[in-house]
């Protein structure tokens, strides 16, 4: 039985974590004036682990982090406009043309012909509404699901809603800990595209990879090639 | 035929606008020590406003507005202290404690016992889900929407996945523009609760609702009555 197919978006179909070690960049540089007594950006890091039971995943929670680690690292002396500044790094994120991943176009075309594709992404509710109506793909999916966080019971969930057991089901996606770990553990499989910068909360130990049978490619352009070889 | 029932969730089954309405007397003390150029509540919904676009409804994106307007009527006087004590606001606001409408929960629970109920909810995908959570009454609703707006369309959209006539469908809430006037635009059915307080971005005009077949309620516990009425 031909799978359904799973498409993470954020730096699987599309650029997204670019936009964010940008902003970064920027907010480094903002800073350096005030000399900051630590080292931001590993303070960034954990002020967004800690505020992320409340904030989830997305760009409005990662700009209010970034205030926080700019208020704490430099005693509250960063003024006014820098801290707005701040805030337009977030805006300049979530109103950025949407670039397409090489290839995601025509791979998803081919594969729509002959199966079932689903879009499961997490974020912010009107951001990613907003990025996969700019990128003109949306008609290709049957099911697109946008989540607050994708672990086991998410998947789980879905894939009762559309009506597909685990073991008929495929995932792709650039991120090991929300793409595929999840759906191995259901029975499900996977095929990992690496994308060239993975966020600090979505890196995962090469230990919790060992002897997990999953399928990796450096292109999505290889990923009908690696489903015919699932099926066959 | 009996009627599936539509209930939103902030202020209809539970407390939030209060929340809101108390930070922004707290925003308004922090601010004043600044002696602020501009009537800040004002600019405040400007700015929120301005900013739906991007960053939709919900606590983030309200947080993210207070502290542009805070920055902008003080000319970038403002305290990172104080920046800071307008992100723990928000913080307030998400981590509060839940308090049911008085009477939401034996409502629906009768309701169930004969009707199909829709739970539709529109802010931060997190957030919402967090408050289900925390209510215990998302088990009494055979569906559960969160989303970006809530518009004739997406309503239309909605009614469609769960195979619902329009004409079948009342929704209950407290804003006439999210809850009400969508739903009988597309030939629905509307029962309007008031809250106490209408958030800026929800209010309507008396003349949008000129020769309107919407029914009022004072108070949640009318509903069942109410639904009666409509199917006699």
């Amino acid at each position: 039985m031909s799978p359904v197919i799973g498409f993470d978006a954020d730096d699987t179909l599309w650029h997204c974590e670019n936009h964010f070690a940008h902003a970064q960049e920027q907010f480094m540089q903002l800073l350096a004036p005030y000399r900051p007594k630590n080292i931001a950006l590993e303070q960034l890091y954990e002020t967004e682990k800690h505020n992320m039971r409340l904030y989830g995943y997305g760009v409005k929670g990662f700009v209010l982090s970034m205030i926080e680690t700019a208020v704490d690292v430099t005693d509250g002396r960063m003024h006014g406009h820098d801290i707005k500044r701040i805030i337009e790094l977030g805006r300049d994120i979530l109103d950025q043309k949407l670039e397409l991943i090489d290839g995601a176009r025509p791979v998803l075309e081919t594969l729509a012909n002959s199966h079932r594709l689903l879009l499961i992404t997490k974020g912010d509710l009107l951001d990613q509404e907003a990025k996969i109506a700019r990128s003109g793909l949306g008609g290709l999916f049957t099911g697109i699901e946008i989540v607050s966080e994708k672990d086991a019971g998410a998947y789980s969930r879905l894939l009762a809603e559309h009506g597909v057991p685990p073991e008929q089901f495929v995932m792709v996606g650039n991120s090991l800990r929300s793409d595929i770990l999840p759906v191995l553990s259901l029975g499900g499989r996977g095929i990992h595209i690496p994308y060239r910068i993975t966020a600090p909360h979505e890196q995962v130990s090469d230990e919790d990879l060992d002897g997990l049978a999953l399928l990796r490619a450096d292109d999505i352009r290889d990923v009908p090639h690696l489903i015919r070889r699932l099926e066959a």
